[in-house]
């Protein structure tokens, strides 16, 4: 498979569906070998953290420089610290036929889709939006103002659902995983992936084929 | 998922493949609960066959009843015998939300393909084609000629691979069965499919929600 190019998968969804957990237990057993975009940021590095693992920590000149020369699929910025993808990675690892794995937020998502429209693009989305409310809520507030203001963003991103490909129920962690990596599967087996190579097989058998027969 | 049409998925290949096989192992725990589509034929139930399992078995007349009526998706006659797929039965459990499994010809699937677009159309190829050739000389013949204009039917055959919607390559039947459920799992998963319920969901939240928050 490594004359051909790697898939581009992209798993978002709204604040608090539970992105991070389903990419970590993707993650916690790679069995089908995903290589997984490491953001940049300008943020300094925590304790425990890697860099070129958890981020790439750059600085704020080297990531507006970044910015500049176009070399970010998306960047955002939170709290005074800049959030990127960079571009570079991702090519070589498509290139060399690896699918790239890539967890973001839904604003980020869509500007992923106007660059690399040909990426599959999974929604993650709640079993329901009092799940929804109820996890937010355990993030720490119960501030009803607050939480009102999150359910109604959410509510924006689930409605961005429809420019995704897939959409993945996070009922359970291990249900969801399970069915990212079967649309992974299923889409490695398009007849436009394999096309080529069976018609090729086809020309060499009857090249060689005629001979014996 | 009751509320929403079923799948209708075409399993086909070049003779000699293994689509029985690979039906036959997907029916044998049938986790997913897809409903096998039964031919009609003219021809005579053989021992240990039953009527409305193997086949529907009709008289000829009676066959001829149903291609006038438009009643058959796609019908061949082989030896003496018609063999073809009844629409009704297929129309009727797509309509309670079951996905139907038709196992069948390339010649027969690229008819249901003219009339059901919408099907998953899933070609079943060989590992290669040296592997295919034994296979159909395991079937009882060694003159070449034979065996040369088999391989050139299957070769056709397999140019009409660029029709399907997803290859599976049958190198094993374990691993052709999970690739066939990953495909209709993921199917099943598609955007288009679960919008309109999601987006229910979200106007029963808000409108209820709003007398909590």
């Amino acid at each position: 498979m490594t004359d051909r190019r790697g898939l581009l998968i992209v798993l978002s969804g709204p604040s608090g569906v539970g992105k991070g957990t389903v990419r970590a237990a993707i993650f916690e057993n790679n069995i089908f070998n995903y290589v997984y975009s490491v953001s940049a940021t300008t943020r300094k590095m925590r304790p425990g953290e890697q860099d070129g693992v958890d981020y790439y920590y750059v600085t704020r000149s080297h990531f507006e420089e970044l910015i500049r020369h176009d070399k970010l699929l998306e960047y955002a910025e939170y709290v005074g610290n800049y959030y990127g993808t960079p571009i570079e990675k991702i090519e070589e690892n498509l290139a060399k036929g690896k699918d790239v794995f890539l967890e973001i937020e839904v604003q980020g998502a869509l500007k992923v889709r106007e660059r690399m429209s040909e990426g599959i693009f999974i929604f993650l989305a709640p079993p329901n939006l009092h799940e929804l409310e109820s996890r937010i809520i355990g993030r720490g507030t119960d501030d009803m103002a607050v939480i009102y203001e999150r359910m109604q963003k959410a509510r924006e991103e689930i409605e961005m659902m429809k420019h995704y490909d897939y959409v993945v129920v996070n009922d359970q962690v291990s249900n969801a995983v399970q069915k990212v990596n079967a649309i992974i599967q299923s889409e490695h087996l398009k007849v436009d992936r394999v096309v080529d190579q069976i018609q090729s097989q086809i020309r060499d058998y009857f090249q060689k084929g005629n001979e014996d027969l």
